[in-house]
């Protein structure tokens, strides 16, 4: 039912009903489009804030794209009914709203097109919504194929949904001068300040058609009539009956009334999305609706994502792995840090751990982003709650409420930069604060890492205010008490690299100051928060520990006790009795929980965590961005079967069939599973559908680090491949610092890593003195 | 198709397609819902901000009431599917989402309650919606009977929506020990102190059976399957699936398995609202769900109800007209004066003027509401944007924008009470503002005046600021300088009233400054506001004068001149000028525009009501509440025909079927008929099916002071009818300070009216000395 191409970079989906939801994605520099297999969309583009050009039927809250979620009938989407003209049977491609069954039916998700072929009533409908690089519009090739043998004429109607624009101006009608459909609406707004922000917006909508249309109708009502989207009155008669909306809900709806041979086929090419004026519509026909047009755009897209193939290959006896790694988790990482999640503001841990993604794809972006993010630095050393991209962006969402973990983060991010790159340049960049002043990335990290060590209590903990990386967890700390387990580990794992950073540049007395700094919290973390088997993840404002043994729910959590090992907090022995513990209360079929049990109502010392759905979100959920961090901090430890076996469960397939019941493709790592796994096995497991999230950049990093054992650091590359148990060997191509790697792993009687390159053994297992543009041959042989 | 009962109390609409939208409305203290005539519902509850217990399918912005209101197949509505066990048919009541076609179909709009018959497959289905008068709760009553002569075995599956409700903590179930589906959620927020406000938010939503269902679904998804909500999966088993909903959208679907008799039937009530918790759940069971119940509920709500039935009855020879009147303007006045249109912070225009309505119908309600609105007035004078009904309310949408024109208000909607209650001794109550400072009402509307004066140019015209009563004009004055010509006019009207009040208080200095204010106002809106045949609208920052007849569009507002006829500035020679214009200009089928032609683009200089589309709300719309105005100020100068011409317009029928496509029952005044009317003809008319509109008030003060003339004053009853010229007489039993007053009006050989008082022939046409708990006998003989 689900199958990948043999070489693995698409996949194809051949029921539109195994999974309705199952769908795959495409982003450019200035808009992103998520479609599911049957046919419904959700589209963005940045003005600079996200907007819309194809909305629901009512006015949706601007907020956070939703996990999980619900489509309904009106849906925005993008479908193709077929009629035949003599039967006066109607289909539609790909699969809603008529969803009449079909005989055939393939959804292909490519990296750079999304692909359908649909066959009833012996008529084939191929279908291909492709992007530009660097304009907002969507590309659709519609081909209508006859297989039945003998002539026939039908009607196709494309129908895009336009949904309800504003209570502002909205308005619809065909142009014939412009060659499709175009609304209009003013973007709501009250107050008069925000006219004048939104005065160049992007308020029209088109639909553009290469060839001009039979018929068509720009009003939704008068479209569907009593019949409803799954069987449209417009349908009924000959042609569409040409409406207009005038303060009703639009609708880009025409037809094409074809008449083919007994092989005929007809094919059209669309183009939709949002544009100021008639000028620029009629500026994006000349540029795109052609066949020159798309066959252009497809190769600079094609080359706009080959830019994002990331620095490594592999080949192991796991072909959905490979698959995964070789075709999508780049891809991923680079949509990551190339457009910043199509937002404004970025929330700081978010855009420095997508940055330390593109460490790997494009380092110079991840550079520039690491010295962006310090110039938003406070005068305290403290980081903001989110980075801004533009001028005018603002603080929205989350990043409105105040969380301490950001400072973390630079280190730890920028650690990879420099073990990818050996950069240590970039540390004396200078970088102008908001106040004016200069001071280099090196002094400004160090001001962050005393901002950490200053925002303790007496007992050494971090204080957690309204947050830290869990970030509904608002009320452990707000009165200004409540101490965070996580935060104070990982701020030690901070100024533990921090200060191996300070060593490396010979700042002797920073290298000491970070150094016992983070032994104190790891200290003070064993003191007041080992709980006899795990860390607690906190102390509320009131003195309750919680995570711990005695709670019934949110008894344990992975955070802490992943980053104890990254700190050195945790003793080896403490280790063992961490690692059982979530084995037996965390570890599921589908990953590791973030905590367990869930909560099942309202905790009114620890927050909204327990407002969650339990499963969901961040209430015992397999939350990727938590259970990435454990398989890393394996991985520094050598915990290679433990740590493969979490990478496996989160990376798609091995059963492919289960995944997509879980309700994905298998084209990117959402940002998590539902857990819950013991109280609702029902749903465990499930697909957030979601594919932002930190997480990436940290699975890129696990599989070259750690799985590959491919890891740089100032002199060289290391080998230190950590191959679970049951393979004999894997291939791996690694683009390091200008040259190539070919490393070939296998099995072999020795009792430590062997490395021999081009042929001659090394007597350790790295690889100095790099030259780029070379190409290496290596042989790696392990125990 | 659209039929009144005898006495015009309901209204009943026999096709379910002539006009979808068509439908009723019920309220209480704390909630209220339209629902149309197929099933769609709109309901909100106040918490004290508006919430809602039945959601669209995604998460909708917070927002007021959209006019013209979009549905769409997953729009929140009340549904009842029938199921033909023999022959699996199936059809739904009152008419979505199945839309089956119907044998015969009925639905009734009552004062107190909603009704439908709905019959197909030879089986009757019967629904009632009451609510009770202080709870937040719909009582549905579903009684299903057999026509067909033959025993039948049926499935009857109440189905309603819950909707999207958050995507924190969202679930449903069946709930055997409540007796119904329960879903729950946390209303979605971010900010901590968010939490502490809505801790204690009704966030379930239940659907109680007062008889045990056979099965249920809580699960939206798995109610619906592949067949969509015209065809629900769930309904081709025996038995819903009995499925519950985890962090997915909830839905209330039960399934009662029927074996009727040849003449059997069947009856089930249910309860459908929010809860804080169980506890409350159980508790509105107990107190509703039984006959006992909804029996009480229903008397309850009728007694409420019939305190809202006004103080005048007419009998005249437009029967539509009488029913109207009779039984729907007073419920419509009552509405918004004893509930403020649910909402927590009405404009200060509105909420004086619904108040002004009440003066008709619980004038001691419109005395605290005066009271209470001069309690917020600023220290300058200047009346607040809105009066904030709660502790913890907070201004909202609009009321966040300045507005230049609430204090006209003030003496405007007083007079209406002081005639209806000579009630003079309001004036000298005192009046803590929020500074503490004491002041009498005289002293603060003194102060008002005062500000009207002061808030003007050097010409002596009112400043606009952001705008004044027409609210989408934010850019004619936001720099400071633009001028209104209605407010200049409508502030003069103010003036003279008060100097009136002042004159009748003996306050001879205060008399003398204020009429001399308005003297001066209307002086200036002469010098520089007339344009040859009508008054300017107004004048920009940059000295543009606009609503003159150089524009092309936006060239004729109606509001300067109405208010200019009331203020005094326009002579008589003026005044025919003016209303030939308006007639050439303005005047529609539908009634007459608030301006034309409406404008087809942005003007920058005047603003945001060049962003509504033409024809809709404010631009170009027949504004009734501009309309309205017209007509009071038509009355007041004795045009009686045009008035009535343009009354008759607004007030629905005389031709129903009309009235119904432009999409409306009879049972209200909308805010707005779609205007336009020679730019778009086929939208114009049409209704905006919103019931919030400060014209309802004014209506009722123009059937009273008007078309009846039965005006009160300091010292009694004045009686001036304004009979339309076809009109042979007309009958009227007004309540006037607690007497009942039996007029009936005929046309005679007089040459003004005559008017005789239980059989006495009085020296002039007015009653004074009017003893409470008397009945006057009165006939009145008009030219």
């Amino acid at each position: 039912m689900l199958y990948p191409t043999d070489d693995g970079a698409r996949y194809e989906l051949t029921s539109p009903t195994a999974m309705p939801k199952a769908g795959g994605f495409l982003w450019n520099r200035r808009m992103m489009i998520q479609v599911t297999c049957r046919g419904y969309a959700t589209a963005q583009f940045m003005q600079p804030e996200p907007a819309k050009y194809s909305y629901a039927p009512n006015l949706e809250a601007k907020t956070f794209m939703q996990p999980e979620q619900a489509y309904y009938a009106h849906h925005p989407g993008r479908f193709f009914y077929v009629k035949d003209e003599e039967t006066g049977e109607v289909f539609s491609a790909p699969y809603e709203p008529v969803r009449a069954g079909v005989d055939r039916f393939a959804f292909s998700a490519g990296r750079s097109d999304l692909r359908w072929t649909v066959e009833k009533l012996g008529i084939r409908v191929e279908l291909t919504l492709g992007l530009p690089v660097e304009d907002v519009a969507e590309l659709w090739t519609l081909k209508v194929s006859n297989l039945s043998g003998r002539p026939r004429r039908l009607s196709v109607y494309p129908y895009f949904t336009i949904g309800y624009m504003s209570w502002m101006n909205q308005s619809g009608e065909y142009r014939p001068d412009l060659g499709g459909i175009v609304a209009s609406c003013v973007t709501p707004y009250q107050k008069l300040q925000d006219y004048f922000k939104n005065r160049l917006f992007k308020d029209k909508t088109y639909f553009l058609c290469e060839n001009a249309p039979d018929a068509w109708e720009a009003n939704q009502l008068a479209f569907e009539g009593e019949g409803g989207l799954h069987a449209p009155a417009g349908l009924e008669g000959e042609r569409l009956a040409g409406g207009d909306a005038r303060y009703e809900t639009p609708v880009a709806a025409v037809q094409y009334r074809l008449a083919l041979d007994a092989d005929g086929s007809s094919q059209q090419r669309f183009l939709f999305g949002p544009a100021y004026d008639d000028a620029e519509i009629a500026a994006m026909r000349a540029r795109y609706l052609s066949a020159e047009g798309f066959e252009r755009a497809a190769r600079d897209y094609d080359a706009y994502i080959a830019k994002g193939s990331g620095c490594v290959r592999i080949e192991t006896p796991d072909k959905e792995l490979d698959n995964f790694v070789n075709n999508w988790l780049a891809r991923q990482v680079y949509y990551h840090g190339d457009v910043n999640r199509l937002s404004t503001d970025p929330q700081t841990r978010n855009y420095l751990q997508d940055n330390m993604g593109m460490a790997f794809v494009k380092p110079e972006v991840a550079r520039a982003a690491f010295l962006h993010a310090l110039s938003q630095q406070e005068a305290s050393g403290a980081m903001p709650d989110g980075i801004l991209l533009f001028e005018g962006a603002e603080l929205k969402y989350i990043n409105q409420i105040p969380h301490t973990d950001h400072c973390v983060w630079l280190p730890v991010c920028l650690l990879a930069y420099l073990d990818e790159t050996a950069d240590y340049a970039v540390l004396d960049e200078p970088v102008k604060g908001h106040d004016g002043a200069v001071k280099s990335a090196f002094e400004r990290i160090s001001m962050a890492m005393d901002w950490l060590l200053h925002k303790r209590d007496h007992r050494g903990l971090s204080y957690i205010e309204q947050g830290d990386w869990c970030d509904p967890m608002n009320m452990v700390g707000y009165k200004g008490r409540g101490v965070s387990g996580w935060l104070t580990v990982a701020a030690a794992y901070a100024l533990n690299i921090w200060a191996d950073i300070c060593a490396q540049r010979g700042a002797t007395t920073l290298t000491e100051h970070f150094r016992a700094g983070a032994a104190h919290m790891n200290a003070s973390a064993n003191t007041h928060l080992w709980d006899g088997a795990w860390f607690a993840r906190g102390i509320t404002d009131d003195d309750v520990k919680f995570g711990v043994a005695a709670d019934s729910e949110g008894r344990i959590y992975l955070n802490p006790q992943s980053w104890a090992i990254l700190s050195g907090a945790a003793s080896e022995e403490q280790r063992k009795l961490m690692l059982a513990q979530v084995d037996t209360q965390l570890d599921t079929p589908y990953g590791v929980q973030m905590f367990a049990p869930p909560y099942s109502k309202m905790r009114e010392d620890v927050g909204r965590v327990t407002q969650k759905h339990p499963g969901s979100a961040e209430n015992g959920a397999v939350y990727n961005h938590a259970s990435v961090f454990y398989i890393y901090s394996l991985y520094t430890v050598g915990e290679t079967e433990r740590a493969f076996d979490a990478l496996r469960k989160m990376i798609p397939g091995p059963d492919l069939e289960d995944y997509l019941q879980r309700g994905q493709m298998p084209v990117y790592i959402p940002n998590y599973y539902r857990g819950a796994y013991k109280e609702y096995p029902r749903t465990a497991g499930r697909s957030s559908q979601l594919f932002n999230t930190g997480t990436i950049s940290w699975v890129y990093r696990c599989v070259i680090e750690g799985l590959c054992g491919l890891k740089g650091d100032a002199k060289g590359l290391g080998i230190a491949p950590q191959l679970p148990r049951a393979w004999p060997g894997m291939k791996i191509t690694r683009q390091f610092r200008g040259a190539t790697f070919q490393v070939e792993v296998t099995r072999g009687a020795v009792d430590k890593v062997q490395v021999r390159c081009d042929g001659v053994e090394l007597p350790q297992a790295r690889i100095e003195n790099i030259e780029a543009g070379r190409s290496y041959s290596v042989q790696v042989t392990v125990p």
